[in-house]
Parts: structure tokens; C-alpha cells; sequence
């Protein structure tokens, strides 16, 4: 039985969802929100900030160049902390196994653990996303298919680079993966029971 | 229940078993040969010809510029005649449902059918799919593991090369399958059962 999953997602998929309702089913601890909380005790950040910068290339582009410059040679950017702080979190967290954790690299992180299974949740489906999106995004803002569509593609695009910057990996490539899951034809109650039985040894 | 399956495989990555053994398992069609031998009766060319060229980037490589040239201003090319059999022979197959097909594009012709499932199966493990290539070649041959290694990159890169030219599509890209098993990670037995969950409604 694998211990750890890990659940990587392309944005407006479901991949959250599924990596809730299956620590749920098998009783593991659930790593998302919680892992932000975990990384702000260590670093000192708010976990809004963690949330905003600690999954998104502008971790790293943040800064002007110049001043980016004067502050790496002077001390460590803030950044760099909440990924090492992230990294020692997360191997912590899979020595102790049982555990579900959402994105933050810890497909990569962990990827050396026998007892893992990583996960890649997606959806084929553009207007499937766009409607999902159109769910979870606040009334006062533009909610229209366009807006939306925009915003998906620019949240992938961001966690691809943050992913190959810290990786040196492509992030949404198969290879990187041992199941990859299209919930615009296996729902999220499918994908967690496959999942569970993918476990399995 | 979805009553298609297609089977999209990196070389030696045991997709062909996994289709097998699922086409036993459903009491479904199995095309792999057999759609070869239609092909063959369909177009007159033999089923070698169809396995050497039906799948591989040579199909439209296989002469050279002037004389292609010369030849398609006169008459269709061979390889062209194969490509429209299969695909009317695939879609034929599709129309009667019950059915697993390897390869052969089935995932693109048939892709606008409600009741498939795409499945695409690869091994993250290079020495494991070493080690099958290695059992699965024939023992005159030089069978080192950089002969191998360089066979399923070649192999790989080929069918990735007829798939784009022929579906305009990228080969092994997630968002073209519904489901993709790392079968280094979830063995062949194991895969038969997740597709057959992940064909119930």
C-alpha cells in the first residue's frame, strides 16, 4: 500500500477536491492549506503570502533584477526561504507518511519515497473548467468565459514555470507522474476510487 | 459504461499487454493484428507492409522529395491509401462498440465519440523498459541496454512524429487521453483493473 500522495493539478480541474474527499476516505492527514500554516510558523510570513508567492514563479521574479541583486548578496531573498522551509516541511511530512499533499512540489520533493504514488489531475474540457472557475470566483468581479479563460491559462502557465525553476523538471508531463486523471470523463468521486485502488500493491 | 477503449503506448511500456488482457477480461474486440490483416484486405498491401509503415513517420518519409512529388501529382501515395483505410476500418470498429483498439491513431479518429475512453500507458522507469525490450528482442540481435535504450527513444520519437503529422496533435500529451498509467509504479494487472473502473459511469 503506498503511503504518500502526492495530488499535482492543472488549475480548475477538481485536483483539490479529489485530494480532500480521499484523505477523507482513507483517514490521511490532508496537506494543503495546512502545510501554508505549517511554512508561515517557520518562516515568519503570512500564509497569505505563502499562498500568493510560495507556488508561483513570481517566488522568483518578484524583485527587480537590480535590487533582487544587492539583497542575494547581502541575505537569502524571502522567497528562497519559504522554498527551503517548504522543502524541509514536506520531506518531514512524508517520513511520517499517511498523508495526502497538494501541489508545492511535493511530487518532486519526494520523489525518492518507495511508498509513493503521484498524481496529475487535469480536465480535457475548457468550458468544463471555465464553469468551475465561474463558481469559485468572488460576484464582483468579471466573470465572464473569457476572463476566465484567461485566468486558467495564466495560473498553468505560472505553475509550470515556478515548477521547471525549482524542478529542472516539466511540470504536467506525464513521465513525472504514475497516474494521470481527466475529470472532464472520470469524476472526482471516480478519480478517488481510483486512486485508492492504485494504491494498492 | 464506456464501450471503447483505445490504447496510446510509449514503446516497451507492456500498453499492448495491458490491452490485451483487458479485451480478455471485458469479453471485448480486440484490434491490434487484426486490424492490420483489415487493413490488408482493404488495401491489398500485406500486413507487414501495414505494421513496418501504418504507424511510424516513415509512412510519409519513406521517398524521397522528387520523386513523392512526381508520384502524388500522378496517383495517391501507398502509405496515404493505408491511412484512409484505417481510419474508415477504425471508425467502422468504433460504430460497433465492445471493442479495445492499440494505437493506430483510434484516440483521434474516434475521439468525438461519447462513450470512449482514451487511455494512455507509459513507463517512467527507463531500466524497466530496457529490461522488456530486452526480453521481447530477438536473441541474434546485439541486445545491450544502450541498444535498447536508443531502440525506445527511436521508436518513441517516430510514433510521436506520425501522430503530428497525422492528427496535428502532440503524442503523449496529457490533455489528448482520459487516462495515463505509469505502469513502472502500477503493474499491468493493476492497470487492467483501474480502466475497467474508470469505464463505469
Amino acid at each position: 500500500m503506498k503511503k504518500i500522495v502526492t495530488i499535482s493539478r492543472s488549475f480548475s480541474s477538481g485536483g483539490r477536491e479529489v485530494g480532500k474527499r480521499l484523505a477523507q476516505e482513507l483517514g490521511y492527514a490532508y496537506y494543503d492549506k495546512q502545510l501554508l500554516k505549517k511554512i508561515s510558523q517557520e518562516t515568519g510570513f503570512s500564509s497569505e503570502y505563502i499562498e500568493k508567492y510560495g507556488e508561483s514563479s513570481a517566488s522568483y521574479l518578484s524583485y527587480p533584477i537590480t535590487i533582487a541583486q544587492t539583497l542575494i548578496s547581502t541575505y537569502q531573498m524571502p522567497n528562497e526561504s519559504i522554498q527551503i522551509a517548504q522543502t524541509n516541511i514536506v520531506r518531514e511530512i512524508g517520513q511520517k507518511g499517511n498523508c495526502v499533499i497538494i501541489g508545492r512540489r511535493g511530487d518532486r520533493i519526494l520523489k525518492d519515497e518507495k511508498s509513493i504514488l503521484k498524481v496529475f489531475i487535469y480536465s480535457s474540457d475548457m468550458d468544463q473548467r471555465i464553469q468551475r472557475c465561474y463558481k469559485k470566483s468572488p460576484e464582483d468581479k468579471d466573470k465572464s468565459p473569457q476572463v476566465m479563460k484567461k485566468k486558467i491559462i495564466a495560473v498553468d502557465k505560472d505553475r509550470a514555470k515556478y515548477y521547471r525553476y525549482y524542478s529542472d523538471q516539466n511540470w504536467g508531463v506525464m513521465d513525472n507522474y504514475n497516474l494521470c486523471i481527466d475529470t472532464s470523463k472520470i469524476d472526482i468521486k471516480q478519480a478517488v476510487k481510483l486512486i485508492i485502488l492504485a494504491m494498492q500493491d
